[in-house]
């Protein structure tokens, strides 16, 4: 096959599915296979991926196990952040702000080592696959992308553990059955999805939660934390400053504890379908609400409303995977143009699931306690000027008024 | 003066600066004034006002006294939450929703009474000057509006309560000293602002919130409610049917006992200033959770996205006083024409500060489990179809990546 | 095959190209084929059509011949200009807006037969083909679609030929040949593209332009006409009531004779490449002049503002393809409900190319010569109430002065 | 009066109005006035203004006369042109895009001065006064503005006349008698508007033009050039590079000959009321087009229709006066952002009031004429990719279509 890939550079986890995928491009293809897995604050441990490759055949020189989580969060999900983006009115873009890096990587991988082509493990019904694709034809319009889930006969878990045993693929013991659920983490979010949650009417098992305690199981004494703000973005928590990544974990960990940033959500996706999922963002949470309050005294009225319009299309993209695009960087253009002086500290209280902001206070604070008190304000605001401001508004619904009176007699 | 009002219908809580207010329009205009008294929930008895109305010399049929709960909830409250609709990404609109209604009666009774002009409390610093004059403007380009507080010179404490004194209006004991902070009520919320809560930076005292018990006094254990939405309107709680008001106060009534719908919020107003206030909008934060749970499964991405995307904009029309505009109303036909399907029956958690979506079914639900599942879907999707979808979608990045490696050489 | 189609509905013309699709179609799938051709003003017989396609075997009760004009400008070109809108700035969407209509006429008829497929001859690389099928899919969600020019391996003009020879299909001395471009008309528009204009560095040839006059050889004395509308519809020419197809038609007369409505484009299709097209849109390019030049006087701002500030979106929409979808039909209630005093007469002045509004009168004016005048307003207007009115505006802008010094020290 | 100003820089254009103000200040505020005048290009000398200043007593050191139009059109009228900014789908925004630049001199002025007034002569009904007084208050926000005609009490010509016969202001002799319309003109346009023209329902005399030739009286032959952009700005004609005024100027020149630019509009004030005013823009008219031609084929889809979507909101912020605002800076880094690539050049047909992109060029061009073509493509695209693309795009409107069934029984 003349269109075959020769060399491809494959998202690998070291779990069986891309295991199998890593043989199947191999005897399919006869191609060379590249792994790169990336540390992004899944959670899970690098260096049995890096044996797991060598042990299926990878020469060391293919093998890339890279730590990305600083430059996931600084330039990835920090740069959303400040846009207090939210898909459908609920959910913080946990996986959708994770591929673009990883086709990045991938991409780039792919050019060091002279690859054609990159795969990843993404099936053919979600929004994955797209949010990968996409990143990598944009940044390669060159390359090709495998994706075996939409090629292979493989469309069964019993035919996958008989390919997985003829190739002498190890299966853990607890991969032999199906899981209750799929799940995709990162440092910003925890998703599960499938089986157990496909009845959107049925409530979803305790179990499903995995990252924050229930909040029942919260302490009973709210916490109270302080988090600085520097143009937009945090840069440390109850006065410690701290890298992107860490104060991300560091969030993580309050959320966690305090039950914060539990979603139960069906939402669209990209390819037409509507699905259910169940997320935990506990530090996601946490910083939307801070954000909130630090632009709530730092931003002008007329920057804020232009944010909060734009916000939906914002997300829409990079839930679809348009990271890359030129209409993407337009708008983040326009989004840090806004925070130039979102700068200050906001103090939040953690409880039982919810992180409310309190109090906020900032240099860059365009909150005028001369203007808006009910006590003498020495001149700053001449109420007079609020009639004149009346009419004029008023003014065209006046001849709206006058004009429907004129016609119906 | 030609241009002084001759007959006046003005906003009349029965409190004592209103009394003032009723006092001195006889006073400064020697005009007749007419009350107008209206039940929106705000918990208050109405025959005091009555009884302090006619004390100051009101006549019996110039005395205004309305339950309006039905109407202000049917056609004001539940078409906002059709929308959604948040200011600010936060504020509910308790008190912007309320004002055009009143403004509405307040000119219908002065046409019944052949009134020139009314008049109300707002202060000039406020958004509910301007919401009660765009209203009233629209409603009748011909009207006089009155607003003393722009006018007059009892600027201070003391010289409102000398007026007070040197018209024989009763002083209740608790107001002769200055109240904490100030209050505005209705069946949707309870808004707390000024004095004590005018240093953003100061968390708000406990005892300003009145309408909701503190999240950690709520009960340990959690409750569960289901609400039945019509056409994007609920209709029924745990299965008992209910008029409008009775759904809100039922919701008020769950969302008091678990210490729902607190927020603590920095502002933009629509006269330039920004200011703090603190909401408590129990009920109507559980049905704004509970409506997006619904909108989930029956509501369209095209049609919810649209809705997303207008909803900041729509939001401002009511914060800003211009529910009754031809573009609030275009916005409105637009949502709407999407609530046609949003029928069906949402599960809510209730805990300790949160109302949580956990459950919803419905008739009309979009969600197809035979397209989503992972599991074998019996030819509903082709996955191959996203290879071409997604080819499409990338096409132009592609041919933009082609060109910028064309003109760097 | 078990997926092919038993009984298909062909959009026919009765060209050479949709009757090699109706021989391919029976020989390929040897599927009963019913034709349906449509008059939608292009211009052209269609009793040759019926022959044609009775020639090629189709039973007479199988072949459908519809004059659509009417419900063609009443139901769709109508609606579409009520919201001024334009693709990329430039573009009045003549063929999109046909393509809903043919589809749904398509679908109608194959539910009449009990047919299970319709088929098209728009190509896989342009934008009729998906505007054609999510327009089926939207109306008859189990339909199948059959285009050929994706499926077929009659990849070139010689293939083709020899198809048609060899299949008794005649052929037309002026079809042996490959046209130098390819047309789509009907009463809105005449659209060309391909060969002679694939560059978009060259003037398209003179003879490319069909449907108008060159401005140079039009008159050379204006004409002036005046177009009556009610609530948003054009409804008379010159005091004379016409139908809708009948004002379209009068209308492209006018703008045939004075060379009016040439477009030289090049444009970005929905699958994702730029194509570059010339258009000649007369009438509509003098409807669309008109319909805003009485939206000014009758419209209101906020009305007028929201209205351009969708339609983008909303015209995206119709280009794309989505006619039937929510969203679109959200954004036509929104739009129609401005309308409802759009009523009233505009004179236009029509020389060389160009239509200019010169004058409009409407009972629904808002226009108030008493507010705008220099002359002594007779107080409908108090130039103080300005003063404050700009304050306000200012106060944020001010605030953000004040912030700014104080942090620059 | 301690709020009098003390010193005051007047925007000064030497006309009789001003010199009124000028000194009706003197006389009012017995206050120093310092002038300014600028060189906007609107093709009157300003060596008069000088004399007549000196004249009214002015100090020379007092009196700045500055040639700005490099500076207003590099800096405000090629930002707005990238946008493609017109204002209620017709009007170049002449006048509202010159009124910042004034105020920032104006204010500059005051700060080296020590003034603590600016005074301008726009009345109190137009958007004038709110563009020069919002940027004003947002440059400075201690600045008081003096809006005499807001104050005064000289509210007649005869007054007017009187009291600078009073003051040994000198009268032209066509001063005299009223204007029959008042003008505003600077490089970019020209607007007419009052009294002749204040019937929206009569057709504006032929008078009333005076910056371009009527379309009868233009050129029986067309004329072509092309002009070239980078990033976003005209930079040469014809090959020829020029300046930023000097290209404006070069093309006002081409329009004026061909009667390119002439509108008659009915527009919203931002003061709430409809006015109607004429616009002669002849080079602008003709950038706008060439600026979208260049777009065509450089900015791809995403970027080009996110512009179109929030174009109105920027233009109607520059239109009611908020060029020194957050928002309107953010919106400019979005625009800036896209025009990165928009370098090429463009052949534009001149005629009889039209100006008509023909051809447009650039090595930045997006358009693949291997993707569009109808000839043999030689496997740029895949057709097959459509019907996946298609499918995906039509699954929800399935989905919809398949719920409206079921529950219509």
């Amino acid at each position: 096959m003349s269109d075959a890939p020769k060399k491809v550079v494959l998202a690998y986890s070291g779990g069986l599915d891309t295991s199998i995928i890593l043989k199947w491009l191999q005897t399919e293809y006869g191609c060379e296979v590249i792994t790169f897995t990336a540390d992004l604050g899944q959670g899970e441990e690098l260096d049995p991926a890096r044996k797991k490759a060598e042990m299926l055949g990878i020469r060391p020189e293919n093998i890339h196990i890279e730590d990305l989580r600083e430059e996931f969060v600084r330039d990835f999900v920090f740069p959303m952040f400040r846009a207090n983006a939210v898909y459908e009115g609920c959910y913080l873009l946990g996986t959708s702000i994770a591929r673009p890096l990883i086709s990045k990587r991938l991409v780039e991988i792919a050019q060091e080592h002279g690859a054609d082509a990159i795969a990843h493990g993404a099936t053919g019904k979600g929004n994955d696959q797209v949010r990968f694709e996409i990143a990598a034809y944009a940044l390669d319009p060159a390359i090709k992308v495998i994706a075996p889930w939409r090629e292979w006969d493989l469309t069964s878990r019993t035919r996958l553990l008989e390919f997985a045993e003829a190739n002498q693929i190890p299966i853990a013991k607890d991969k032999r059955g199906e899981a209750p659920f799929s799940v995709d983490a990162n440092l910003l979010h925890t998703s599960s999805e499938g089986k157990v949650l496909e009845d959107p009417g049925e409530e979803a098992p305790d179990y499903v939660y995995q990252r924050t305690v229930h909040p029942e199981d919260a302490p009973d004494q709210p916490e109270f934390i302080e988090i600085t703000f520097e143009k937009g973005d945090p840069v440390a928590i109850n006065g410690e400053a701290m890298s992107a990544a860490t104060v991300l974990t560091a969030l993580n960990e309050y959320g966690r504890r305090h039950g914060i940033g539990r979603l139960d959500l069906v939402e669209n996706r990209f390819v037409g379908m509507k699905s259910r999922g169940v997320y935990e963002t506990p530090g996601g949470t946490i910083l939307l609400e801070a954000h909130r309050g630090i632009e709530q005294i730092t931003l002008d009225r007329g920057a804020g409303h232009l944010k909060d319009q734009i916000m939906p299309q914002y997300a829409e993209l990079i839930y679809n995977g348009f990271w890359f695009s030129p209409e993407r960087e337009m708008l983040q253009a326009l989004i840090d143009k806004s925070q130039e002086h979102v700068t200050g500290t906001v103090r939040l209280k953690l409880y039982k699931g919810l992180a409310r902001t309190v109090a906020r206070h900032s240099e860059h604070s365009l909150y005028s306690e001369a203007h808006v008190t009910f006590e003498d304000d020495a001149g700053a605001y001449d109420q007079k000027d609020a009639a004149g401001f009346i009419r004029l508004n008023a003014l065209r619904l006046k001849l709206i008024g006058n004009r429907n009176a004129r016609i119906k007699p």
